[in-house]
């Protein structure tokens, strides 16, 4: 059996429609290094994956099924929410990774996730130094809300960008087109609870900038019930009707709303309100039909934003590719402790440069939309978040179709032969 | 100026992802007749153009632009969810139907639309012959509903079937690599007050029958609380996660339902809970999160789901195409008071023809799914149900894009000079 060290990789946090176009990078990378990578581990449901010594083994994938990993949503070994807590707070979990990696000759910790996870990969390499353990730690960004520092942007957010700003172009020729008669007002939920990056990216949808979305309510944005429902008897005077998009993180949570005016439409106590999806559309939706008598649709496109794969970004998927594909070059390179980066490029054409950027520089950071980026009136974007924004849903990238369905990787998923004993959670 | 007979088309209810396909086929075929045919007017907001005398002449459209309309979703023209009446309750409204229709020399009504959009094309049928006008009368199907009489299936269908079937599969494989520490069950609200089509083509992403969608809830079957919990119950058991696809008509409004539990969990009245969309998926979720304890995201796609011309299935792009150019030949051949039918034909290879049934057979039938459609156990779809959805989704259909986004058409939407006096809707 070689004794060439292998990598583990796992997937973290929410899912996206690019994730596992890095993993696949990650695997058939490593492919090309038969003389200096072992075995390409993958954890079963994420970090638990490690803690269950549950790994999937990669080098037993046809290339074929990897790449059709490009075109699969989701993560395909499975994610995890689960908080392993700090060295100091649970050494046995990190006791326990220590003893799975060292027990599998796993030298590399590829960890593919958002803010959170940047911070475990941290803790991970502390432990793994403090027990002596050779480990080297690279952190995959991923993340829909694109709110992860020292990036220019996360893979996964270019995509559910393009799925925002095309569904709202739809829709809202959908809208225009009942107004006369029937719907004036369209209002849909897209998820960020702290940035708006995503609700911001329905503005690509505008003509020349102006025309729906007419409302955009961003989280950084107090939300001021009187100037919202001015702004929207203005859209429908103007236009018609109004498409109305928010974050799921509508900031009613502060002095400038109606609190009490929210619970008594929602029938959720006000801790509800800004911590969960699916509250924001139907508030607005009655408030608006309550208020002004218009006719009201709402949509929460929930999960459905983030795993859309079939309207992905070719920019995106292309830049999940990258991050996958250099993880392996920086740790052939010696690389440990650091994220990899995007770093736009460019002036005429768009493009990145992928680089390690130490992980320190990127914990406990979320970065949310800048006040240059949303417009004086709070109700949209400016020119210099466009100019940020339009880059990232260039292209598409449309997956097979078997049958009138995208046809998802079909993998063998064999797990690698457990070695130690079971570890009970605590 | 010409003499020859002008043709009136106006689009009806709901919108669809490729009405605009048949608009564009109709002004398209009647370019090749210049010998019978004048021009092709279309409504503004659909039949309200016939009563306020307000059309855009089709014949000051490039052939680029109105090509362009196929891959436009929404209602190039304006729709109309106006209630015209009968003959008898509202005589003043046919009677200036005919007047407009006589001032500009239309011969042809084409009126592209749903069950309620044929009764008023057999109503206006009457009217002119009452009156003497010589009008003929054309019905092109259009509904995401399915639920038109005499046709094998309404244009607008397949894309919203497709639509839906692709998104269950994207988000079940989200929901999948969540399950283990985080969401266990999604639930996703399509369209369908009384016809549980759409919610039936989400069993497509069906692996062999199997899997996610684990549950459809169908307005044509009676919700039973105790049944459904034990239905995600056992699925989360044997999968680990449960995706169920709800119709907007959740059948909660029978005896079968604790409707008092429904009336707390969503504070509406009993009245609003079959009726409108957004009500169901955000009950479901929050009835399984009281009794279950598992936690649950819901979607609500709404307008996305019947206007993602991104995502239109080729079959019904080309069956709305088709309706369209059939409905100018139709007319040409004399026909009258009739709609332009699809009839399924083949074994092997699925295809359709196109012939004109005689209105008063679509008239005043809702079709929903037949109960050897639906699984014994209520919560999926049969074999004859799957083949006949299937051949409904097939192919890709992509519209062009420009800077990332579809690219919609830009039509100059030219007024017809006005002959009549302003009409005062009563």
């Amino acid at each position: 059996m070689s004794r060439l060290p292998n990598i583990f990789y796992a997937q973290s946090g929410g899912m996206t429609a690019v994730i596992n176009a890095t993993a696949a990078a990650v695997a058939l990378t490593a492919r090309n290094h038969p003389e200096r990578i072992g075995k390409v581990y993958a954890g079963e449901n994420g970090i638990m994956g490690a803690l269950e010594e549950a790994m999937v083994d990669l080098s037993r994938e046809s290339d074929a099924a990897l790449n059709a990993l490009r075109y699969t949503p989701g993560g395909a070994f499975g994610s995890s929410r689960f908080a392993l807590g700090t060295p100091a707070s649970h050494p046995q979990h990190y006791a326990r990774i220590i003893d799975v990696f060292r027990a599998h000759n796993i030298r590399w910790f590829l960890y593919n996730g958002g803010g959170g996870s940047a911070g475990t990969s941290m803790h991970i390499a502390n432990a793994a130094r403090q027990a002596g353990y050779p480990l080297a730690v690279i952190h995959l960004p991923k993340t829909v809300d694109n709110d992860l520092a020292q990036t220019d942007f996360s893979p996964g957010f270019g995509s559910v960008a393009k799925y925002t700003a095309v569904s709202t172009q739809e829709a809202a020729l959908d809208v225009a087109s009942m107004c006369r008669t029937s719907t004036q007002v369209f209002v849909m939920e897209v998820m960020g609870r702290h940035a708006g990056w995503i609700a911001a990216s329905s503005a690509l949808a505008q003509q020349d900038g102006t025309g729906a979305p007419h409302i955009i309510l961003f989280p950084e944005i107090a939300f001021n019930e009187a100037r919202f429902l001015a702004a929207v008897e203005r859209a429908v005077a103007s236009d018609g009707y109004c498409v109305v998009v928010t974050a799921e993180g509508l900031a009613v949570n502060n002095p400038m709303v109606d609190t009490e005016s929210v619970i008594a439409t929602t029938g959720h106590g006000k801790d509800k309100l800004n911590v969960h999806t699916g509250k924001a559309a139907p508030y607005l939706a009655a408030l608006v039909g309550q208020r002004l008598g218009f006719r009201c649709h709402f949509a929460v496109s929930d999960y459905l934003q983030r795993s859309a794969r079939h309207i992905a970004s070719a920019v995106d998927v292309e830049a999940a590719w990258r991050v996958g594909e250099t993880a392996i070059d920086m740790a052939l390179a010696g690389a440990d402790q650091v994220m990899v980066s995007l770093q736009r490029k460019g002036v005429r054409k768009v493009s990145w440069g992928v680089v390690p950027v130490p992980l320190p520089k990127v914990i406990g950071k979320e970065v949310c939309l800048p006040r240059n980026f949303i417009r004086r009136d709070g109700f949209g974007i400016t020119d210099a978040c466009r100019n940020y924004l339009l880059p990232l849903i260039q292209g598409e990238d449309y997956p097979p179709y078997h049958q009138g369905l995208p046809k998802p990787a079909m993998l063998k998923k064999i797990a690698v032969k457990k070695k130690l004993p079971l570890f009970l959670m605590p």
